[in-house]
């Protein structure tokens, strides 16, 4: 009898809850092969900093008292000096009084998302169309309810907003991940004003707002709704993503929900890595992180204007979005083609992108994708366009 | 209208799933202070190979393209240098057969326990009485429904397994967390044939297994059940808990445990930080670890036998375990006293440990407590103990 139940393991055959990421799998596909990738999320590894944390490294390495703090055990809440460098940042650049009490850090502004998709339980969320991937991946293993609003090139309208009494509303305000957009200074008030008159959480996911290559600095939604807004930030896109070091700052009064977030952040991994925290402030003290930002924002600009440039040539049908920042652009293709059909073809011409589909909480829009234009040097990308520019062709062919 | 549901924002009184964690606010109360703690589990922090971490540091420095691979996303089951250096090692120390392939990186140990019980779902979880609070914390927040199974000093006998069909049996079976217990080959023999004839999935937590400072090394349990034992290690014991880095290794034909585990873990902070795992692959690549911890396991050995004797000489009637290895003993109270009255006592007089009530999933036994003999120095011990026996005094009395 023990026999027929041996064959039962229940974890031979245990259904993954998230379908195995599409990303992951391009990705995987895409590394170590001649495939050109638009596809994934990757900063450029060629304007790392490498210099400036060697030496940060060197000097760590006459530091035994602080190698000891950086190797011991640290506080769910994150190392202190580095919560104080992402208040005064913020302080600094955006007028907002946020203390490093505010401030917790996670593995990742991932983390971020998934621990507030926990502890938001059966209230809504509402995202805009199309939003982060793996953000939608947290909701639903989480179980939250998903609603989406759609997203003009400024940013929500009034009317596309939810009726909903409580929840949480995540957006990416600056230079989205997958559009590319940017809210503009009004949309941004219509959104907070709509969240405060609700019980709604704001989650201002803002990974990419360094990274700005045309003009100014919008306003964060914190701004506009204080008491309403949790802010992310990562260090990923303006240092490094290997750190994985992403933080969370909670909203005047959010006492408890700094309480929640840290009290299941010490359930999923007790705290993020005080090495990696440690190796980041370090480099923050030295003075290193503000000329390396505006020099990858400068290199991302010039891809991104390439690009377009290059798309306008090749693909002239393909409608795409003008970003001011961040890593990525949103094509559109006409009427009546699929990208999953050019992505098929993309991939036997050598280059790789991801479809839009993935992107939607609902119905998706099939002509719709996502190109990165941070991973790949100029040359790259000229051949990269030419291949999808082939593909293109040979779609609208129908072959 | 809606002033009123301003005052109801979700977030303002978000009750936590998971109690404000004890070691939590022990560990801030004793930080700073000059209460000597017997209470955290932090490995001596004196004994970090800082020198060693820095040669590390320093040679990485000047290797500009392994900085770069450092600081870029990485895989999420890991940095394969990574996991051919942890396969290697079982299969050296252990004999088994283990496959880099077999092997998922997480943040700390305490992740993969974290995801199992996400993965276990409304399956029954069996836990030895007492175990480590942190897993308890997991399985309560996933809603596993947790069993418990008596721990005599030698393991868990054949009549107290429970009659459950399938699940997930959670264990420390080297010098386990809370009590220092090691399990015989007889015992693991015992449960390794109660999980094989039935659903059942070891999962062989052994964060202290290399810190043996007496008698000689266990088969794993993973040797009696190799299908149905998913071991689990960490980096925090061994070489540092800051780097945050830990391992699952999946039992054969366990693809699609590793598949939603790895799924589980892209969702959740989508991998472990590439920097600390390419400084722990270097830490090892230069063979600093094992002499490091036959260095480390020979202090703990040191301090565990002089609190032993501290606590013969100065609290007689205290009875406790005698480990073989690890970092804690534990401590049982004559009857009539309870560990949270000396608890209280002692902290009065500048000493700290662990009440043993948070140990227990059901009834706990209120005269136990957890003494961790790794983090204070010899001195510091000696007058730690001298407070307790004062704390103990004052307790008899009933003061």
């Amino acid at each position: 009898m023990w026999y027929c139940l041996r064959m039962q393991r229940w974890w031979i055959d245990t259904s993954s809850e998230v379908e195995d990421s599409i990303v992951r799998r391009i990705l995987s596909l895409a590394a170590g092969s001649d495939i050109i990738s638009f596809a994934g999320g990757l900063p450029s590894a060629a304007h790392f900093p490498v210099r400036e944390v060697g030496e940060v490294l060197e000097s760590l390495a006459r530091e035994p008292a602080l190698v000891r703090k950086a190797l011991q055990y640290g506080e769910t809440e994150g190392y202190r000096p580095l919560r104080e460098i992402i208040a005064e940042s913020y302080q600094r650049k955006d007028g907002l009084p946020i203390q490093p009490e505010q401030v917790g850090i996670t593995t990742g502004s991932q983390q971020a998302i998934y621990l507030l998709a926990r502890a938001l339980g059966q209230r809504p969320v509402v995202v805009e169309r199309p939003t982060y991937l793996a953000a939608l991946a947290a909701f639903r293993l989480a179980g939250n309810g998903i609603r989406e609003i759609p997203l003009p090139e400024d940013g929500p309208e009034a009317g596309g907003l939810p009726d909903v009494e409580e929840g949480m509303c995540y957006a990416v305000p600056n230079f989205q991940n997958p559009t590319g957009i940017t809210w503009s200074n009004e949309k941004r008030e219509v959104v907070a004003r709509w969240a405060k008159q609700r019980s709604i959480l704001l989650v201002e996911d803002d990974p990419y707002g360094e990274l700005r290559f045309r003009g100014a600095r919008q306003k964060p939604l914190a701004a506009f709704a204080p008491a309403h807004t949790i802010l992310l930030g990562s260090f990923s896109k303006i240092l490094a993503p290997g750190m994985r070091v992403g933080w969370f700052v909670v909203p005047q009064e959010g006492e408890q929900l700094f309480a929640k977030l840290r009290s299941l952040k010490e359930t999923a991994d007790l705290h993020t890595s005080t090495f990696a925290q440690v190796v980041i402030a370090e480099y923050y003290r030295r003075g290193f992180a503000q000329a390396h930002i505006e020099a990858v924002a400068a290199v991302y600009g010039k891809r991104a204007r390439l690009m377009r440039e290059l798309l306008a040539e090749h693909l002239l049908e393909v409608r795409c979005t003008d970003p001011e920042g961040g890593m990525f652009l949103w094509a559109t293709l006409p009427e009546g083609m699929r990208a999953r059909e050019l992505f098929h073809l993309a991939l036997e011409e050598g280059v790789a992108f991801v479809p839009g589909d993935v992107f939607y909480a609902t119905e998706p829009d099939e002509r719709t994708f996502r190109l990165n234009f941070t991973a790949v040097d100029e040359a790259e990308m000229e051949e990269g366009v030419r291949r999808l520019a082939r593909a293109y062709a040979r779609a609208r062919r129908g072959t």
